[in-house]
């Protein structure tokens, strides 16, 4: 058994930790956590700025293969779906169906690697939060056919007023390094997560 | 002028911090350091574990291009170099005058960004080091030739007793925290540093 563990995040903004004054977002938070905790992983941020599902679909397969050699234990995290759900011309940039559709087809498509998928965190804009919410309830089912852990993150942060002031006060979308925190929190005290200790 | 500045780091498992156990790496801590000086950068870490020259020159403009959009100020810092010196079935991976042609062909790409070198730093092994320090300085002759600002680690650090200390208690190539803060330090403390505040 090979303790040589490496980690692809791959996704949005979110996932590459956008505003985050520390520059470890949650990501790189749950990487020192696992070290911690004597887990040494290596660890691979491929957050992209603007990112939706498409967008991930797209790239995901070629950047994983260049880090994650048949040797190590090679895992990836996917998270997506606020920038799917941005009006842009009159429209969303991804419609729902078309979002999970290509969650699906990345899901669908990991064999070699572990694979985890955490959802869409909530925004400042309310009724752009609203059709986060159901994406992220559309994603977590897909997952769920497929047999992939899925951590929610909408649910927890709607319900935290202080998440919301910090990202009002910030950019309207991302948070900063106390968001980072809570999502990085989130995620480590889920069951579903590889260095989960209770 | 904008101020979206988005940096990529490309290069091989020292930009990728590997060892480190904070998870930050040098080019983590340069972001966390731009974001108190309030410069609120992009950080994008596009270091890969075994990486050459040669693997880089394969790789860097497509990974970039989907990274630093034309409205933003995209920025490149590439580091590589002590893969290349490895020795493999008799011979160095990739031999000094093709690693030099594979870092001049990189930097004579870069057209669209601001760009700057970070030279390979030492490692445990004392014959490597030699081979590591010749491609370092005719890398930096390279970046003169084609205007690169080029900082060199490898003499500092081939003088610190503690780093190599560390490196060799730890895997033989990689420091921990203390060699990544130290990394980050030499970097910041340059005038070559687009944030360098004397």
């Amino acid at each position: 058994m090979t303790t040589d563990i490496r980690i692809c995040f791959v996704g949005d903004s979110f996932v590459n930790g956008t505003g985050d004054e520390t520059a470890l977002g949650w990501a790189g938070r749950l990487c020192a956590s696992a070290h911690a905790c004597n887990f040494p992983v290596t660890y691979y941020n491929l957050g992209i700025r603007r990112n939706t599902s498409k967008d991930i679909l797209g790239r995901w397969e070629t950047e994983c293969s260049l880090r994650l050699p048949e040797t190590c234990d090679g895992r990836v995290v996917f998270s997506c779906g606020v920038n799917d759900t941005v009006i842009e011309n009159g429209a969303v940039r991804v419609p729902p169906e078309e979002s999970c559709a290509n969650v699906r087809e990345i899901l669908r498509s990991v064999t070699k690697y572990k694979v985890l998928m955490i959802g869409p965190p909530p925004v400042g804009d309310d009724s752009q939060n609203e059709r986060i919410m159901a994406l992220s309830q559309l994603y977590a089912a897909e997952a769920k056919i497929l047999g992939v852990q899925y951590i929610d993150l909408f649910l927890p942060l709607a319900s935290d007023v202080a998440y919301k002031r910090e990202v009002l006060g910030n950019d309207g979308s991302h948070p900063r390094s106390s968001g980072y925190t809570k999502m990085a929190n989130i995620i480590s005290s889920s069951s579903s997560w590889w260095f989960y200790a209770p």
